[in-house]
């Protein structure tokens, strides 16, 4: 270390840090952190999302990082977020501009973030980076704005080629693209909808966004102030609808992507998409697949459904409840899709039944953002936070630190509505709060089930509106009844099964092949060891927002907050290969 | 007065104010302002748009608003606009909740601004008032969000009948629309246009709005931080078509507004409209003309034009210079629309001559934002001023008094520029900088005419490849050519009328009767008794955003600044009179 002076504050420690990066030796650096201590990097250092934990992997990525020494200008930002021993950071990297947040204790750092935020020479046009607004074109230096908008959309994908195909044209594909136009990357969405916002608006006719308003604004045009808390699904259809227009965003919709192969030599890939009846081959330099984490239904196959005289549907197929009247219907699941669909089915008047196999954990909505949503609420605006910031502090703990704080919190949320989980249990309804306590962040971000935001449903439970058969399987399906595997049988009419979707990642075997299938490997989830998502330890969202094992090829996935946050770090990520910068992966070696 | 304590500051002054409202006589309350000092009030205090000026009609006003009694809660609000003498206020009145703008000299006010800016119990639901989403509605409770939408687009205007029709679905009437849906006022908007934005995209070829982005938001739906800084007119057309579905507005395009009566009897309109060649009668209780400022283009009968072999159109009717390639072009007209045509036609290549009649003020846009849109700038942005800020501050200043700001600025910028100036003189341009050298501010607010923010065509015209013919009238036109008083000629294909437009105000002559023309009288300027706005001084614009001499006839216009403030005050005027508050405008008896 530089100077023995003692590191008393946010400041000294970030001075020392910025010195001994530039100076000191990689032993030097991982010894400004707790022996434990966390540095995650997102794509400003090691081009790759990566939670180095403990001095060791601290200090083998900086050994491995010669560019590290040129990080420059590192600084504390005021805000409502900095306090005495954690803040807001700023700084600059050999390429990019970075942000982030440190807490430190005792004079060494517990835990360090830092995230890509701009390239140097290529940042984004905000603020005072506007654009004039009068086109410039070599080709057409008369050409306006819409001159220069339509040749893009007549020539994109068939006279020039995309730099970033975009299988996926929901929330998740079009904040990439909206990123990337920004950046000046060309880019093409494809989306098997007929509409922009048809993901939504097919969907089950009560739907509303589980998350309240604070935390779902995409990027560049947030939610109008006068927004509801939780918006409606056709609502949202349209919000998305309109911002790919307003984002001069290339999207072709009613195509399928419907193969792909990676020509190694050329570094491209080659992409059968098929539109309005032609097939449409696109060359792109990489792919994103945004096809969302529930694109690919599950539905088991039940012994006797054969049988069945009437539908049996996936949940991602129920929409509209006037179907159903005066039938007898039988759900099959607990989870979010399964509350949701029941109680839209017995607030329409229908005789609906729940079948509850496995356990699953509820929150109260009004609690989930009292207690876990507190940086993202009117509360939070007005002392200041706006939602890139609340994702930064979001972002700030290392996943491995995530029971620490969200278990606690959960300890005071079963005290805080403990009549609500009484009123659960005396029904006989399965209920945990995660292996580990950690509820719903826990379950969401492990295996994106296993829990439901209450908005109604638990109320219908407990006063008998959804009859509930708890604790039970499927044996199997007759005629016009369910038999359990209890024994116990229910007349139905019609079945719906709420049995959840397939790994995101087998789009990869089955657009490109099984062994880049295999060799890519699921994706969500980052080795927790608990249900749904084994070992090993991974630190990381699995092949999300970030390089995969198969060169070009990316995964972009989540809910409209990791969207928002994420699709910066991809666009980035994908910004720095089309100026070929040097953006190699970090990849610790095998011990 | 209640103390015999000096004042000394601004929140004495206002406590001082805020008793004396409350307990002392309308004398007591003029007393507290210098003699020669104004009060502003847009529908806080007098149900009208109206500057008080002096301590008599204060007085006055006082006098006969008992109400001015009950306000209450006044109080300084800290900001970027709050200082020593002068500051941004908040108040409550009988029925509504204001907001403001005070400033002081020795103790007395010299100017004071009131502003409507809520109706109590009716507040607009943003921020903590946001609305939960899921919809809630008596006839049909198991409705969604998109059921009850559909089933209103289905109905107004049809079974419903809108309590306010606006005739126009530009920025102006969808501004107002947009506060009137979050005011719960049933309005239904009409456009002859066929899609919204077209009145913007149908305009010429290299159009871009003249103001800069900080001025232009529109309400509830800021423009992102990435959008240019002069919005093309076609992506100006997009941004209004997706604010129209984005904000739920009710807008029938390709339907003309053919008729309208007031049944005096039933306190309501008869409209007819022309929808798809069906006429349909619709009976709102108010009428807003929003058609626009420059929705009358004004075509002059020049002698001779009947054997004119080549095109003569007005300048709203240009719209692509292909049109006109190798042709020899003549615009009539020397400000913005001349300007711009003339450039738009030099820029591709054509023979264009510009023939001026009348002197011109021309204002270079770098400088017209740099002395003139301080408040409005990435500036004032990261000082904490939103546009709302600054509109405030706008409005702040009585008209009386514009000349005090605006002529000490353009003294200034005739020095910055006055290399510019000197070679508009060189070349003979008849240039102004106003009767009063309030410049383009003044012309703007008098008579919405006579100048030219520069955007490239005065280097155009310097250089000779916009011809110019100065100080001069048209004597006629033959096949060929256009013959000048001086007895000059010009050659002549084509000839474009950059003429202006007729009064807004004629509208009511032609929709309704010339007696209701007659009564109510011209919309836009204030009785400066400048060229173009004859007097009486009338201190506010005329007929706009206020009752007019017609019950349930308004006007809504201006550029998209002053609908984003006034769309409020007219909207906020409307709930009023929905709600049957006792809204009776405050008229001041003749001396």
């Amino acid at each position: 270390m530089s100077t023995a002076r003692p590191i008393e504050n946010l400041a000294d420690w970030l001075a020392e840090f910025a010195e001994t990066l530039r100076t000191g030796s990689a032993d030097d650096v991982a010894e400004l952190f707790v022996p434990g201590g966390f540095w995650r990097d997102f794509a400003a250092f090691t081009w790759d999302l990566r939670t180095l934990e403990g001095r060791d992997q601290i200090r083998a990525m900086i050994a491995a990082t010669p560019d590290a020494s040129k990080a420059d200008n590192w600084r504390i930002v005021a805000g409502p977020a900095t306090k005495d021993r954690e803040g807001e950071i700023r700084f600059e990297t050999a390429h990019g501009l970075g942000r982030g947040y440190v807490r430190i204790d005792g004079g060494l750092c517990t835990t360090l973030l830092t995230v890509i935020d701009d390239i140097k020479g290529h940042e984004e046009p905000r603020g005072r980076r506007r654009r004039h607004g009068a086109p410039e074109d070599a080709r057409d230096p008369a050409a306006n704005w819409k001159d220069l908008r339509d040749r893009e959309e007549r020539e994109l994908g068939r006279d020039v080629q995309p730099y970033v195909l975009i299988v996926g044209g929901g929330q998740g594909g079009l904040a990439l693209g909206a990123r990337l136009r920004q950046l000046d990357v060309p880019a093409l969405i494809v989306d098997k909808h007929p509409r922009t916002g048809d993901q939504w608006r097919s969907r089950y006719h009560s739907l509303l966004l589980h998350d309240p308003i604070w935390y779902d604004h995409l990027p560049y045009v947030p939610f109008p102030a006068t927004w509801p808390v939780f918006t409606p699904k056709d609502k949202l259809g349209d919000w998305l609808e309109a911002y790919a227009k307003i984002m001069e965003l290339n999207v072709w919709n009613g195509t399928a992507c419907s193969k792909a192969s990676y020509d190694e030599a050329a570094g491209e890939w080659r992409v059968e998409l098929q539109k309005d009846g032609e097939t449409v081959v696109v060359r792109p330099k990489h792919l994103v697949i945004a096809t969302g984490n529930a694109g690919r239904p599950n539905l088991p196959a039940f012994p006797g459904a054969e049988s069945f005289a009437g539908t049996i549907v996936h949940s991602s197929a129920y929409s509209d409840p006037a179907n159903y009247q005066g039938r007898k219907v039988v759900v099959i699941g607990s989870n979010n899709s399964a509350q949701d669909i029941c109680a839209d089915l017995a607030g329409h008047g229908v005789d609906v039944s729940m079948v509850q196999r496995d356990s699953t954990h509820i929150i109260r909505s009004d609690t989930f953002i009292k207690f876990l949503m507190t940086n993202y609420s009117e509360d939070a605006v007005e002392a200041g936070m706006d939602c890139d910031l609340a994702d930064l502090l979001n972002a700030s703990m290392p996943l491995r630190l995530m029971p620490t704080v969200v278990a606690p919190a959960y300890e005071a949320i079963a005290k805080y509505d403990a009549d609500f989980y009484k009123s659960l249990e005396d029904i006989g309804f399965m209920h945990d709060f995660g292996e580990d306590g950690t509820g719903m962040p826990g379950k969401f971000l492990r295996r994106a089930s296993g829990y439901y935001i209450d908005v109604g449903a638990v109320e219908m439970l407990t006063s008998g509106k959804i009859k509930l058969f708890s604790d039970v399987g499927i044996d199997h399906i007759e005629t016009g009844k369910i038999v359990l595997t209890d024994g116990r049988e229910i007349e139905a009419d019609d079945i719906i099964c709420a049995t959840g979707f397939g790994n995101m990642g087998q789009w990869a075997t089955d657009l490109i092949s099984p062994e880049v299938g295999e060799k890519v490997g699921p994706v969500w989830g980052y080795g927790s060891g608990t249900t749904g998502d084994p070992g090993p330890w991974e630190g990381e969202m699995r092949n999300l927002w970030k390089p995969t094992a198969q060169e070009g090829l990316w995964f972009h996935a989540g809910n409209l907050a990791q969207n928002r946050f994420y699709s910066r770090v991809l666009a980035l990520q994908l910004k720095a290969r089309q100026l070929e910068l040097p953006a190699e992966p970090y990849r610790p070696q095998a011990d």
